[in-house]
C-alpha cells in the first residue's frame, strides 16, 4: 500500500479536505500514475452532495485524470514509465458480459467499477475506490487512456468525461455532416458538446436560459443560441433539428424541446440521472415519430477515440485551471449554474498537503 | 351531392345516431366506395368524446373501411367497378412536402386531412369530413387501397389503422427473425401487434393487467402473458425484451416497463397522444440506452403492405362483427377496457335507415 493525500468530503455537506488513503501496490496488469491535472465534472458535486443517494464516505472524487506513468506491472504491454495517460469514469468491469466484450464497459450487465465512490453495493473503505482528486491513482492498463502527443494536458483531461459523454451519442446516432444540432446547456459537457458536434459536420445551435452566453456559444463554434425562455425564438425554430443533445445535469422539462426537433428528430438526455420535472406529452411527440434517447458516458475504446478525435481535430476543452485549494469554490460555481468551460485542477498543488487537523476536520465536516 | 346516411355524435356526451350527410359528387380522381364494413378504433371512442379536444361535430367515425368502388372518376387508373378496397386514417394530404414525398403522408407538414373530423384547423359542416360508420365514402384515389384477393372483407379492415400502427413502428426499427418482443395492452391494437410481430418472425410476450387474457395471448400466437402488477413476474423479465411496444390508448407509466429492456432497447408508444402520467425517470432508461419512441399510423404505402404481408401471411383481425344498431354497446366496452379482438360493423345493416326522429336526437343528444 502506498499512502497517498488527496481531497474528500466525509459527508454529504461536508467541505473537501485534504485526506490520507492507501492505493494498492500495482499488479501485474496495473499501472501506477502520477495525477497531473484533474477536471471537476458535475458529477462530482452530485457525488459529494449524494444527490444520486448513492454516495459511500468518504468520498474523494475526480473521474477526469492525466497524468504520467511511474511505474508499471510486470504484464503490462501499452504503457511504460514516462507515458502522459489519461483515467476517465471506470477503473473496471466484469470483462465478461456481452456489453463488455463489445467494448461497452459504461453498459457492464454486472456494473463497471467507478473511478470514485466505486463497489457502492458492498460499501466498506476496503473495497471503495477514490478518485483523480489525488496526487497518485493504480489502475488495470485496459483502463488506462493514451494522451496523443502535442494535446495540452490541462485541457485533455475533460475529454475524459464530458468530451466523451457528448461524443457518444453523437456517434451512436451517426451525427455527421449536414446534421442539424443544437446543444441544451452551455457548460462544462455542453461546451464540449458544441466543439465535438462541429468537427464532425455538424451545424450548431446552443439553447440556453442564459442570454449572456451568446458569444461564448458563437466563439466555440455555434452558429447561434436560443433563449429557451424567449417563445420566439423557440417558436421559429420548431422543426428544425435533426438531433437535440440535452446536457442539462438537473431534472428538466424535455416537452419544451420536442417540437424543435423535425421529424424522426432524436433527443438525447446525457446530464440527467433522475426523473424529469413532467410526465413527457406524447402528443409533442407522436406527430412527427420523435424520439428520446438517453446515454451514458461511453466505452474505453470511444474514450481513446474521443480523445484521438479532438487531437485530429484541433480540439480541446476550454479550461480554468485551480489550485487544489479552490476546489471547493469551484464546486459552488459549478453548483449554482453552468459555466461554459471546465475547471480543472493541477494536482502539482496537492504536493506537501497534510492531512487535515482544523476543528471542522476533527468533527467530521 | 349524394346524401348518404351515416351514423353520427351531435355533441360529446351523444350516442352515435342516424344522420343524413351529403357526399361529393366524384371528381376526375375520386373513387366512389359502398362502405361494406368498418372497424370500430378506440380513436373513435376519443374522437367522439372529444378526449384530444379537437372535434368537430357531428362526428361520423370510422377509419377502418372496407368496401366495394360502384364509381370512379375519369382520370382514376387504379381502380374499377367492383373492386373490393380499403380507406383507412387519412384521405388526403398536401402531397408536395417532405415527407409527403416520402410516403409518409401521417407526418404531413402541413397536417394530413383525417378521414373524419378532418379539417379541424378550419371547421364548418362543409369542409369537415365524415368517416366509414356510412353507407358509401369518395375518397381520392391515391388514399384508396386494394384489398388482396383471399382475404376475409370483415377481417381486413382493422388491418387498416390496428394492423398499419402496430407494423409501422416494427419495420422502422427493424423487428424481425431473433428479436425480443413485448405488446403492452391485449386489444385491438395489441392483438393485431402479436400477430404481425410473429409474422415478421420476432418472439413475442404480451404485458398486460389482465391475467385472464394469458389464453388469448397464447392462442394469437405469444409465448407468454406477464401480468404487469405481479411484481415477481416483471423483476424476471428484467432486461429481456429488444423492443416493446405500448399499445395502451390511455395516459400510462412507461418508467414500469423501461427495466425490461435490454441495452438500446426501445419502447414504441403508438397508442396515447397526451402526457404519461408519471415523469420519466431517466436513471431507469440511461443505464443501458433505452430509447422512448412513438410512431403515428402509417403512411399510405405502408397500408398496402401491411395488407400485402398480411394476406401472404394467413394473417388478419380477430373481429366480432356486429351490426350498426349496437355500435353504442361496443363502444362503451372498449372504453371500459381492451377487448383482444376488433369490433366490425358490417354496413349492410344501415341499409334502410333514415334520420333518427326521436325525442332524443331532436334536443340534440
Amino acid at each position: 500500500m502506498t499512502k497517498t493525500i488527496g481531497y474528500a468530503a466525509k459527508h454529504s455537506v461536508s467541505a473537501l479536505r485534504p485526506m490520507f488513503i492507501d492505493r494498492r501496490e500495482p499488479g501485474a496488469s496495473d499501472v501506477v500514475i502520477d495525477v497531473m491535472f484533474c477536471g471537476v465534472c458535475h458529477s462530482d458535486v452530485h457525488q459529494v452532495k449524494n444527490e444520486w443517494k448513492n454516495t459511500v464516505y468518504p468520498c474523494m472524487p475526480g473521474h477526469e485524470i492525466v497524468g504520467r506513468v511511474t511505474a508499471v506491472g510486470a504484464s503490462v504491454k501499452k504503457f511504460g514509465a514516462g507515458d502522459l495517460v489519461g483515467v476517465g469514469c471506470m477503473v473496471d468491469s466484469c470483462r465478461e458480459c456481452r456489453s463488455c466484450k463489445e467494448g461497452l464497459e459504461q453498459y457492464c450487465e454486472r456494473g463497471f467499477l467507478a473511478t470514485y465512490n466505486g463497489n457502492a453495493r458492498n460499501p466498506s473503505e476496503e473495497n471503495l475506490t477514490f478518485g483523480g482528486y489525488s496526487e497518485s491513482i493504480v489502475v488495470r492498463e485496459d483502463f488506462v487512456l493514451r494522451i496523443p502527443s502535442g494535446m495540452s494536458l490541462a485541457s485533455a483531461a475533460p475529454l475524459m468525461c464530458a468530451g466523451l459523454t457528448t461524443f457518444s451519442p453523437m456517434r451512436y446516432w451517426k451525427v455527421g455532416p449536414g446534421t442539424s444540432l443544437a446543444v441544451v446547456g452551455l457548460g462544462g459537457l455542453g461546451h464540449m458538446a458544441v466543439k465535438l458536434a462541429r468537427a464532425l459536420g455538424a451545424d450548431v445551435t446552443v439553447i440556453s436560459t442564459s442570454p449572456d452566453k451568446k458569444e461564448a456559444a458563437r466563439i466555440l463554434g455555434a452558429k447561434k443560441l436560443i433563449v429557451s425562455t424567449e417563445k420566439k425564438e423557440m417558436e421559429e425554430a420548431e422543426s428544425s433539428f435533426d438531433f437535440i443533445l440535452s446536457t442539462i445535469p438537473q431534472p428538466h422539462d424535455v416537452n419544451i424541446y420536442m417540437p424543435l426537433l423535425k421529424r424522426d428528430g432524436i433527443l438525447t438526455i446525457v446530464g440527467c440521472i433522475a426523473p424529469l420535472t413532467k410526465p413527457l406529452d406524447i402528443s409533442g411527440m407522436i406527430m412527427d415519430r420523435r424520439v428520446l434517447a438517453t446515454s451514458l458516458i461511453g466505452g474505453v475504446a470511444e474514450t481513446q477515440e474521443v480523445l484521438d478525435f479532438a487531437a485530429k481535430n484541433g480540439i480541446s476543452a476550454d479550461v480554468k485551471v485551480i489550485p487544489i485549494d479552490e476546489v471547493n469554490d469551484a464546486f459552488k460555481t459549478v453548483d449554482e449554474g453552468e459555466v461554459p468551460y471546465r475547471f480543472v485542477i493541477d494536482m502539482a498543488s496537492i504536493k506537501g498537503k497534510t492531512e487535515d487537523d482544523s476543528l471542522m476536520a476533527k468533527v467530521g465536516l
